[in-house]
């Protein structure tokens, strides 16, 4: 299938920057000596993970107990749900566990320690729970140097459950760009990761997985001494927020929306896209960066970069492409046509992504024009 | 059921401020004597739609080709597709007219116009086509004085298509915030959709529908001659963005997020909810508005404003609420905790809504408590 044939605008994968993006990060763990635990939020997708999982990573991460559900129905059986597990879903975790899914839930609290103790006590659930820690104050997680972590500790050593481990996300690597603050932040979510294992030990706790990662530590760790296992999502597509970062150039992106021009506005430069906000999502990450990119980077169809040409503005189901070069505001009509169509790089490929049912992979033939491979289906919802 | 039985986070619909948002635009459109034709794009939900029709509206609006299948199939017939058409689009729409759905399509340019006329000569379909007015400069249409109108009208005037009348949107609407300005460009959108229709009679040109219309000129309009309909979508669940425009309260809001709090960050007055930006949306339209909600304004979980608490970062699966009031931060675990339900409301109900499958309408019985009534799905993508 052409490119031509799809309804745009339409979720596009290049398959061959993917699977190098997939093969630089598994790479790069097994030289690390690290296991390597993809996060699967980015793409909701099996075949996505199943190209993980073929390229050597051991299990998933999930942010969703229906990501957790679906990736299990799909095969997959060694699952983190990497988000702090409360009452009201321990019944929908247990039920995954007594269908045979090695689930593992996280907890950050005495008082989610003690729902999980009494809910397995209560109905013979050997949860294994992992506790979160906080390495670097930008959301969940206990301070590795905190009392709580032992009270957490001991509560979750009790029963049927087991305490499996510790894990943290340095998620404030997102806001970093030079490899010299990127390597600081790694070692901080390494060594305070460790710290929290130490104690646990030293307290005659089991801490068996030591956990830690974001797309941007990960590539940026020089080493990861007492860290068993990393995560990370993103690295999977990339998008122009990690390129901002500095982990990946525009043309490591593996997800771009394609788009049809369908009008123009010659007085002022636009171009009319069929690519507005509820293709591009609202994600707007490059706006503080050092390059906002507004709402994507617009590339010719076959994936070449436009460099003057940058989605401004997106309404619902409207985009307008702006022009920065010197050519005449004027020639935008002549320049991209009615029915031309366009690629759009993401700001963010987890938001992008998640507004579309599927994904279309796109593979260049030997003639060098790029064709529609395989149609993946995305899933959505809690 | 009540509310503790819903996996969270998950999109709620107050059935009774609803129905109240639909009866006072319709009864306002009854008033003025026009024409009301939703924009479905919103809800995307066929039980929304049969409330508005209901309650008078005639017809409906959509964003999508899509939308115009799956309300086409739910028995709608009579559907605007209000995004500029280009020839690769013209199969689907076609098909849906042969099945029987009186669709109407836009062009705002010429080479558009010539592309409808082509497909409609070469297959033999009566396309009937309305032409898009650029009332406000926002987005896309041709100007209502420009010598393209008539050139686009004299085209599609011709063989089996229909010249079917003029639409436009003055989303520029949304930027405003006094009734003075609103009522102003209400006039201005109306007064020249008005000349570009009288501009097309003139010219010896059928011009039978005037379509006008967005949320904040629908409800500020003083009157609308010449005008034969009104369109609007947001009005239906209101949100902050409409809010700051002043067009509602914060108490007109039907669409609300349920979450559930998951964590704290006791220090920094931090209470974790499971409604990050992937249920919020990452729309953050009142950023740049008199009042900057963050993520969502945060309620208890029967509808209470909490004034002082707000949604104020989002990762994907997690929200940070924080508090500005005068309580101790060390509060908010006490105040919050772990496992409380909390309602959000969403800066742009639009965006928040597509974020999830489907709606659960809430309902207060006569003790007064929340509970749960239907279950609607929407759908997505294109």
């Amino acid at each position: 299938m052409r490119l031509q044939d799809l309804t745009t605008p339409a979720a596009l994968i290049d398959f061959a920057r993917m699977q190098r993006n997939v093969q630089r990060m598994q790479q790069r763990m097994n030289e690390l000596g690290v296991s390597f635990r993809p996060h699967v939020k980015t793409t909701k997708c099996i075949e996505v993970a199943r190209e993980q999982i073929t390229a050597g990573a051991k299990g998933i991460t999930v942010s969703t107990l229906k990501e957790a559900e679906q990736f299990f129905a799909a095969g997959i059986q060694d699952i983190l749900y990497a988000v702090g597990m409360v009452a009201p879903k321990l019944k929908q975790a247990a039920a995954l566990i007594n269908k045979g899914c090695a689930l593992k839930i996280i907890a950050d609290s005495v008082d989610s320690a003690n729902a999980i103790i009494e809910f397995s006590n209560q109905n013979k659930i050997p949860f294994e729970v992992w506790i979160e820690i906080d390495t670097d104050g930008h959301r969940s997680g206990v301070k590795p140097e905190s009392d709580d972590l032992l009270a957490i500790g001991r509560i979750l050593h009790q029963g049927m459950v087991t305490l499996g481990g510790v894990m943290t996300h340095a998620g404030s690597s997102y806001d970093l760009n030079t490899p010299e603050a990127l390597q600081s932040m790694a070692e901080q979510e390494r060594s305070l990761c460790v710290l929290a294992a130490t104690r646990l030990r030293t307290a005659g706790l089991p801490c068996k997985n030591v956990s830690v990662g974001s797309t941007p530590t990960a590539l940026s760790a020089k080493n990861l001494q007492g860290v068993t296992e990393v995560r990370a999502g993103v690295y999977v597509f990339f998008d122009l927020v990690m390129a901002n970062v500095g982990v990946c150039t525009p043309d490591d992106i593996a997800l771009s929306v394609l788009t049809t021009v369908i009008g123009h506005q010659k007085e002022k430069g636009w171009a009319i896209v069929d690519a507005g906000w509820m293709a591009m999502s609202r994600d707007r990450g490059t706006q503080k960066q050092k390059h906002d990119y507004g709402y994507g980077q617009v590339c010719s169809v076959d994936g070449v970069l436009l460099d003057d040409c940058q989605l401004s503005s997106a309404n619902q189901e409207h985009g307008i492409i702006s022009t920065t070069g010197p050519e005449s505001k004027e020639d935008i009509s002549t320049r991209l046509p009615i029915g031309t169509q366009l690629r759009i790089l993401p700001n963010h490929a987890c938001a992008t992504g998640a507004q579309f049912p599927e994904y279309h992979t796109v593979v260049t033939s030997n003639g060098g024009m790029p064709e529609v491979g395989s149609t993946w289906q995305r899933f959505y919802g809690w």
